[in-house]
């Protein structure tokens, strides 16, 4: 596809501010007679065709933020949507929170309806759906029409913007490495399938950790969740070798190992250590308590939207996309205690 | 304040369809002249100030729905969320949620955004302060402005529209009566201070139960919860007399009373059997399990957007605001399990 040229080229081209070279082309009475004549001519002679709906979205300011979020019961999204509305709430905007259902088809849907003129930038976090299939034109289009945007957690490398992601792969090292120096020598994964790229990440870790100890990684008691199954079933199967501890990569994965190590005569923590990620009731409540790696999710949310009203507030500045890294903490509680 | 007249009214009064009104007063090509002068001087005569968001919220559709939810991380509203985006795709919607943060000011500011136009539709539960302050003129706004909303769960009667809401007097005595036909005398209750309508009506459905079994209520086993202030005190002080049950309007509430139950020595359900409400993942993997009042979320969600569609859809219909009330079934779980 031919690139296509943009108000901010021409700005560029031609030594002039963005705003001027978009109040020419809409023939403003602002604009002297002549610098109009010059954009134009420029505009016409490299075929520049207006992105209406990029146009109203830079000129008309809604101070309102849209959201797209994979799941819509999940803790961890939950407490970066408390972050993006607090961040956003303390610069004047209103946060609209969408949910792609880890569906393709919907994600490019709720962007196309969020691009319209109705939000002043987009945070996302990539679906399941999307990962799988590498389709990334909808938000390529994003990039070129410069509208602005965020992703984070799942995000994608070849997507030139801002982005904010969790060390998976330290945190996937911290949370094996903490199983092995208490002493854990089988440690069954628990993870997504590879494409969801942060499972994949976690793994990475936890194979490094393994490694360092000079454990072979034994592919019989890792399981990828495909979670269009029943869960026990797929977690029961780790229990079917000897296993003295687990590393889930979402507390939901972990509570439910509790249980089937519970049901099947071991006792938590003393026979098998658990280790969960993100840090929600569920492992608060849980009993014993489990420990978890704490993703930070509103630091997430709050970095994000900050990145994201800095894009917007200052359009003319060179584009650098940044990524911030952010560390994750060990959660420790019952189910990791060494007796 | 002056009746406001819309373009529903002078549809009716002169015998025609709104949509040929909509269009006379934009002096559309397809209206015949004298149909045209005919509206436009009723229009005129009854100083008819056409209201552009309304007007360009019942023309231009978006296909998208908007939610204003009063909090973020609570399970019940996830389950709502699900059922809204279920209902919404089966008939080719979209939605975007937005939140209130239990605060009257942020509500009204939402309310707002997503009145410009965005969307089609609204669906709100009502902030805890709007509640508090009894000041509904943003929502007698979207009444008067002919903007199709619907209220779940935290309604208010005095609004003219759509509802969906929980019996949440049955729902607090079908709890109750649990408890007492198990053999509990000694019941408190933990619930949302009295002007959150959902938790008084749950109180009276509690002391219905009570009064049924000829038990007087005990103010000293009853605590309204301050969400601003640390919870667990709070619950503790019903624990300071001889209780044996305990009724919590949600699960948060009910887990920390089985944690203090269980830090003073009492088992449950021997000593003490649980209650909560809304059926969420804490109730399901605390140990033991908590029973629960599960009240529905996902059919609430989806008889709310039903609604609203219908509404959106058959705009020229006679208005008449209908109430969909929702009851709640008992989830039995090991905490209230008879020995």
């Amino acid at each position: 596809m031919k690139q296509k040229i943009t108000i901010k080229t021409i700005a560029k081209e031609l030594g002039v501010s963005t705003s001027t070279v978009s109040k020419a082309l809409k023939d403003s009475h602002e604009i002297s007679k002549d610098t109009k004549e010059k954009i134009q001519a420029y505009a016409n002679l490299y075929n520049y065709k207006p992105n209406h709906l990029a146009l109203q979205l830079r000129n008309q300011k809604t101070k309102v933020i849209g959201v797209i979020l994979p799941k819509i019961v999940h803790h961890f999204f939950s407490t970066v949507i408390s972050g993006i509305e607090d961040g956003a709430n303390k610069k004047g905007y209103n946060i609209m929170v969408c949910f792609s259902n880890e569906s393709y088809k919907k994600e490019v849907e709720t962007l196309k309806v969020l691009s319209n003129g109705s939000v002043d930038g987009i945070i996302v976090s990539v679906a399941g759906e999307t990962l799988e299939n590498k389709d990334f034109n909808h938000f390529k289009g994003l990039v070129s029409e410069e509208i602005p945007f965020v992703l984070f957690d799942r995000v994608v490398d070849e997507i030139l913007c801002d982005k904010v992601v969790v060390d998976d792969v330290g945190a996937g090292y911290k949370a094996t490495n903490h199983l092995l120096e208490n002493g854990r020598k089988n440690i069954a994964l628990i993870t997504t399938p590879n494409h969801v790229n942060v499972g994949a990440l976690r793994r990475q870790g936890y194979e490094k950790a393994l490694i360092e100890h000079y454990i072979k990684t034994d592919r019989d008691i890792i399981v990828e969740i495909d979670e269009k199954k029943p869960l026990k079933p797929q977690i029961a199967k780790v229990f079917e070798k000897e296993i003295d501890g687990v590393f889930a990569v979402n507390e939901i994965y972990a509570a439910n190992a509790m249980r089937i190590a519970k049901e099947r005569g071991y006792t938590v923590p003393k026979d098998i250590s658990i280790i969960g990620f993100t840090d929600g009731l569920i492992s608060e409540y849980s009993s014993p308590s489990i420990t978890t790696i704490a993703q930070h999710g509103f630091t997430m949310g709050q970095q994000a939207v900050d990145l994201l009203i800095q894009r917007i507030e200052n359009e003319t500045a060179d584009f650098k996309p940044k990524k911030i890294v952010i560390s994750s903490d060990l959660k420790l509680r019952e189910s990791t205690k060494t007796l």
